[in-house]
């Protein structure tokens, strides 16, 4: 599996506005934009350290995954994504192992990226998300 | 505040080998070595994801930070680390705005690194590592 680095950390927050003031304004990275994701029901800001991103999400409702996370967990990392060349050859390389896939096929995220969710049981608690730039 | 990249993403885990399996054979990311840590009671494995790290701390005994971050939360993720210009020079801007940090003043970590953690509370409920290389 081809791995090219660190996409994103996502970072549940209870507030866009509150958290920005740490992540923009007082580590002065910079903040590449918004992005509402209806389906996961979030509110998104992306900013870049590096290579990489920090995703910060914010709940837009009380079903939305995020909502539960912070109500379980309070505010926190959430997920790392990274970027791989091919996701699905990825995702068939982990179930030769018989590793525990969340998304057993690549599904379109946002920024018109093909991604695919791997189980927490399979990677030490963390919740890791493949992703790679859709095809079409 | 200049900061370049993210340096690593600290894991913990209950036992590098079988964490391993998954980050070094699964996902085929590079482990760059082993280190003690007798300060924070923890043995560490380094893999290189593009510019930045994985970082899978498992405790030496159960009265490191770690055992006691897995016995309250069970494995995951525990911080992030950003490699900074400075690490005074932020700790004293984050001071003026009166947010809370853990270390007040830089301390040596491992690899030659002068490091000081921010406290979750300013950050979202991340805890963040800043880290530079040390000066002599």
């Amino acid at each position: 599996m081809a791995i090219n680095k660190i996409d994103h950390i996502g970072i549940a927050v209870k507030d866009l506005t509150s958290s920005l003031k740490f992540y923009e304004e007082a580590l002065g990275l910079e903040n590449i934009g918004f992005e509402v994701v209806e389906e996961q029901g979030v509110r998104v800001a992306f900013l870049t350290v590096g290579e990489s991103k920090i995703e910060l999400l914010e709940p837009l409702n009380e079903e939305s995954p995020i909502a539960k996370f912070i109500a379980k967990r309070g505010e926190g990392i959430h997920h790392i994504c990274l970027d791989v060349e091919d996701v699905p050859e990825a995702l068939g390389e982990l179930k030769e192992r018989n590793l525990q896939l969340i998304d057993q096929q690549p599904r379109r995220g946002a920024h018109h990226k093909d991604i695919a969710f791997v189980h927490p049981k399979s990677s030490s608690g963390v919740l890791i998300e493949l992703s790679m730039d859709g095809k079409d």
